[in-house]
C-alpha cells in the first residue's frame, strides 16, 4: 500500500516533510500550532481525553476495566448492572442520593476487551434508554508503564468522542434519541458533554484510588 | 474481582458517587476542574493527544497504519525504512533538506496492530540509535467513525507519554540513552517533547491526505 521507496511524487499536495523544507519554515508552522493557552473547546470540543499513571500492574487494571461490573463502583453514576445476556448489561444512571432509590434513565453498556501483553484496549459501548444502538463509545487504552514511562504501573488513556446524537441540534436522528432528548424529567447525555473533562477526572481518580488500594505498591 | 452488590464498603475512602453526595458538591468539584484556558503544559505536559476524522473508510485507515512503511510517507521525519528482520526496521531520522544525503541518527521501529472489526490499535514501538529497547511508543487508536461519531470515515486518535528517557534529567538511564543525549551534533528526542504537539498535528494532517487522496470519497 505506502510506496516507501517512490519520494514524494505519490503523495498528494499539501504534505509537509522535513527533508523538503527550509528547517525556519517548519519552525514557523510549529509556532501557529502552538501557544501558552489553549480554549476549553480547542481541548475538548470534539474529544474528551484524560490520561494518569496508576500505580498498580498492568495485568491487574486491565483485568479490572475489561469486567463491566467494575463501572457500578468507581463511575459517579452507573448503578445495579444486571446482565441480559450475549455479554450485554443493563444499569441505571443515578445522579443524586434522591434518584438512587428510583432511578429514570436505563444504561446498556458492554466491554469489548482485546488484552495484549504490553498494551491492551477497552471499549466501553453503550447508550441510554435501549440497547439497539450503543452509539457512546468511551475507549480506554491501557499501557504497562514500565515500557510506556519507563516506571512501574499502568498508563490508562481515555477517550470519548464527540457522537453526532450527543448534540441537540442534529437531525436526522433515530427515534430513541428524540425522545430521550424531548425529556423534560431529566437532562440528556449530551447537554453534560461540557462537563466531560471535570466528570470523567473526577472519575479516572475513582480508578486509580480503587487499583491502588486492592494491587497497589508499583510506585511511580 | 469487582463487587457490584456490595455498595460503598469495599470500595477506598475518597471515591466520589453521585448517589452518595449533594448534586451541590459535585458541581463545585466539576467547576473546580474546568477554565476557560489551560496552559499548554497542563494539556501536553506528560501526555501528548490529537485526533482528527478523516474521510476515508476504517479499513482502508487501519491497514495504511498498520504498515510500518507508511511511516516514511507522512512523517515529518523517518525516511529510508528497511527490514532488519522479525518485522522490525531502521530507518533514518532527517530534520532537514541538507541533513537528507548524510542523516546521523537511525531509528528503529516495528509496528504492533490488532484489528477488530469497528476499532483497533496500532502500536509504534521504536528508539533512536539503537534497537535493544525500544521505548518510545506512539499509540493509534483507530476507530470506525459510523459507529463512533455517527458519520463515515475513521477517527484517528493518537497518544505519546512521556517516557522518563525523554528527559535529560533522568537518572539513571541505558547507556545508549547517555550517549544520545550527550551528542553534541544533534538535538537529543526529549528535547522536541514541547513541540510535540505542533509536529504531530503537522504530521496527522498529512496523515488525513494521503488516506483521503487514496481512499477518499467517505466524507463528514
Amino acid at each position: 500500500m505506502p510506496n516507501p521507496t517512490s519520494g514524494i511524487e505519490t503523495l498528494p499536495a499539501g504534505v509537509v516533510r522535513a527533508d523538503e523544507m527550509p528547517p525556519e519554515e517548519l519552525e514557523r508552522m510549529c509556532r501557529e500550532r502552538l501557544a501558552p493557552t489553549y480554549p476549553h473547546d480547542a481541548v475538548y470540543g470534539d474529544y474528551c481525553f484524560l490520561a494518569d499513571h496508576v500505580a498498580a500492574p498492568y495485568e491487574r487494571v486491565f483485568d479490572y476495566c475489561a469486567d463491566v461490573r467494575a463501572l457500578a463502583e468507581w463511575t459517579l453514576n452507573i448503578r445495579r448492572l444486571e446482565p441480559v445476556g450475549a455479554g450485554l448489561y443493563r444499569g441505571a444512571m443515578v445522579f443524586s442520593p434522591e434518584d438512587a432509590a428510583r432511578p429514570a434513565t436505563d444504561i446498556y453498556i458492554r466491554a469489548d476487551a482485546w488484552k495484549g501483553p504490553e498494551h491492551g484496549l477497552v471499549c466501553y459501548p453503550c447508550s441510554w434508554d435501549e440497547p439497539g444502538e450503543l452509539w457512546m463509545r468511551y475507549y480506554f487504552l491501557l499501557a504497562d508503564a514500565t515500557r510506556t514511562l519507563g516506571a512501574p504501573g499502568t498508563v490508562v488513556m481515555w477517550t470519548n468522542c464527540r457522537h453526532r446524537y450527543y448534540d441537540r441540534g442534529a437531525h436526522p436522528v433515530p427515534a430513541f434519541v428524540e425522545a430521550g432528548r424531548a425529556r423534560t424529567d431529566r437532562f440528556w447525555a449530551g447537554d453534560g458533554w461540557p462537563l466531560f473533562a471535570a466528570l470523567h477526572r473526577i472519575e479516572l481518580d475513582n480508578l486509580k484510588r480503587v487499583v491502588e488500594a486492592r494491587w497497589g505498591g508499583a510506585g511511580r
